[in-house]
């Protein structure tokens, strides 16, 4: 970054973190947010001169974009911003008759002519959407695969700045929670993925994994199917930051599985999902809370029935589920499934998994009396270091 | 507008707007932001079921983003909407070393495959970009030429949200402001357009102008070129909200000009600039204030010496000057001319006028002791009855 054109409103560039952390001075703030940014652009994305790249930004993501901005700019790569608010969404779709066109050309060739997609989160309301009538969001959501799709296509990458609403959801201080953002994003990615790599191995030897816990008993097939080291850059086939999770595609799930970790989902809340598998296809559900919401999820297309994703979250900066997917399934000692859409990265070659309009986690908490086993092999706290000092909880599983 | 699915806060919706404009109540306040987004997609852009719309949203400008949403999703229009950040694009440019790539492809196709491109203008600080090298911006703006294109063969239309950085431009109070902002936007175009259309009949059958003020003695030539009823629509050649002025695009000037409406360009005041034309071209230039400004804008490549434009004010709507082109240049009693780029509806089929990477406005204003010629004929106030009711000023030109 070329220093000599930056604003630093009277700080030294070189404060360590902990001062950042301790501090609250605003100039401490905007250095974590530029750190922020650089992690993201830098790290996550690896993004380079020429570049042709998409930051999307929240209603409440102003000042992370400023600061990707910034760093873009240094790195000489090109951009456009696009603006992601969500009550200008909820206004359209609720206008609308939804007849949708699908893919509009315009919006799709930015997409497909893109290198990198950023995608900055952070709104002022969690539940600016609620009242878009379901129908009408899978509809546009439908009509619009191929652009998503052109999305995915991309280096792309989701980020949250912390924000009022953000903090709100998870009950957290707003200083708190911007603690809590930063703990979990400006952590050592490097070292990480060196730990997160021997999880990996044990998955893409596998073929067999079963979940045990409160009100689970799963099993579900990966044999060839290869597992990602989710270490919050496109360079390990990651696009969330932060991430801090070892995933892959199962197919043929059986059994039970209740998720305890509350949810937040599409704005309502989501207690104790409990589905049913049979051959791979939900066959029962219910809900503690939030049962319409999982009915919406369930009922989009095919793929919306069956699991796309089992992941592990390995992301000791996370310390608690705060209702925002984006953290909670890199939780230290959480296991969560998704529904619908699989990723590209875990399937053969030329092979695809299960596809669907939607791809929604829900998570296990799995430092109770649970385990998580491998081809009949329990997963131990010892087989991944970086978990054995899990605390007071009985190390039965990898995350104990 | 499928008003089933409208919030609307329990105030009716055919109120007036003299109720609208008397009332301080929020429901009044939302209800002009709705119809300025009507007036903007109904009558300027003209949008259709189906068309690709890009809405480029500024940092203040979010409430009528979403009232734009609304229309747009009720008219069947597909949106994408574009975050405008001068902050974003300040904190970009000053970290860029300054070599640009022209016309980043994604960004590109995105405007060659829109039929409008909606601006919502309005900030959060008119100076956010005061500290961007002039030089730098240039090469921004000379690398997006195509980008710029491509958004001007559109159904473009620039408009604006009042917000309190516009309002301390204008050095009024934000009510105030919201009120003239209102004013000048929520009109009776179809009859301003009718009134303009005398005016535009004479300029279109004149050779040659003259402007006589204190400090001016301009002559312009227009013969064979076609002067726009600025309407504030498409459908008349005019991509303002609000417009309402005649203008064309002038040739040969000669002489000079002091424009003595008090302007704010790039975020910088100007005050008083006197241009001297010769065989079409500036030959001399000062300015009691933001000369440096003025510098640039002429040293910005050929034809920012040259005048792309001669304007009209027309909007009765617009009683003073606020700092801010879009609503100055249509100030009734006042005329403008401006550096840089001429626009093609004014030129005859086929031909290209004056062309630039920059298009600025100077205002002088007419309502003194001045004139304003075509082919020797004093322009009088009778001969637009629109301006007879001008007021105190003497009535010896159009606007009088």
């Amino acid at each position: 970054m070329n220093r000599a054109n930056l604003p630093v409103q009277g700080s030294p560039h070189t404060v360590s973190r902990h001062r950042f952390a301790s501090g609250g001075r605003r100039a401490s703030m905007d250095e974590r947010i530029r750190e922020h940014a650089e992690t993201l652009v830098d790290w996550s994305a690896r993004i380079e001169a020429g570049d042709n790249v998409v930051v999307s930004v929240g209603e409440g993501a102003h000042d992370l974009a400023v600061a990707v901005g910034e760093v873009l700019g240094d790195r000489g790569a090109n951009l456009t911003t696009v603006y992601s608010s969500e009550e200008v969404q909820r206004a359209y779709l609720r206008a609308h008759d939804g007849e949708f066109d699908e893919d509009p050309i315009n919006e799709l060739s930015l997409y497909e002519n893109s290198d990198s997609v950023l995608s900055l989160g952070g709104g002022r309301n969690t539940a600016a959407t609620a009242d878009v009538p379901a129908e009408r969001s899978q509809r546009f959501s439908r009509a619009r695969q191929g652009i998503r799709e052109a999305s995915l296509d991309t280096d792309w990458v989701s980020t949250v700045h912390p924000t009022r609403s953000l903090a709100q959801e998870a009950g957290m201080a707003y200083e708190a929670y911007e603690d809590f953002v930063y703990d979990a994003t400006l952590r050592d990615w490097e070292a990480l993925a060196d730990e997160m790599a021997q999880l990996k191995d044990i998955l893409d030897d596998g073929e067999e994994v079963r979940i045990v816990n409160e009100g689970t008993d799963l099993t579900l097939f990966i044999d060839g199917r290869t597992a990602v080291n989710s270490a919050a850059s496109v360079a390990y086939d990651s696009h969330n930051l932060p991430s801090g999770e070892v995933f892959t595609a199962p197919y043929d799930t059986a059994g039970v599985v209740t998720f305890d970790v509350p949810m937040t989902i599409r704005g309502r809340d989501v207690r104790d999902v409990k589905l049913t598998f049979k051959d791979g296809v939900v066959v029962d559900w219910e809900a503690a809370q939030g049962a319409d919401v999982i009915d919406e999820v369930i009922q989009t297309d095919g793929g919306s029935r069956e699991l796309g994703e089992l992941g592990i979250g390995m992301n000791r900066g996370i310390d608690r589920p705060t209702g925002r997917i984006l953290f909670d399934e890199k939780m230290a000692g959480t296991v969560h499934l998704a529904l619908g859409r699989a990723y590209d990265a875990c399937l053969p070659e030329g092979e695809s998994g299960n596809d669907s309009a939607v791809h929604v986690d829900l998570i296990t908490d799995m430092t109770g009396d649970s385990r998580l086993e491998v081809d009949g092999e329990v997963i131990e706290g010892d087989v991944v270091p970086a978990f054995e000092d899990g605390g007071s909880h009985e190390v039965r599983v990898v995350m104990g």
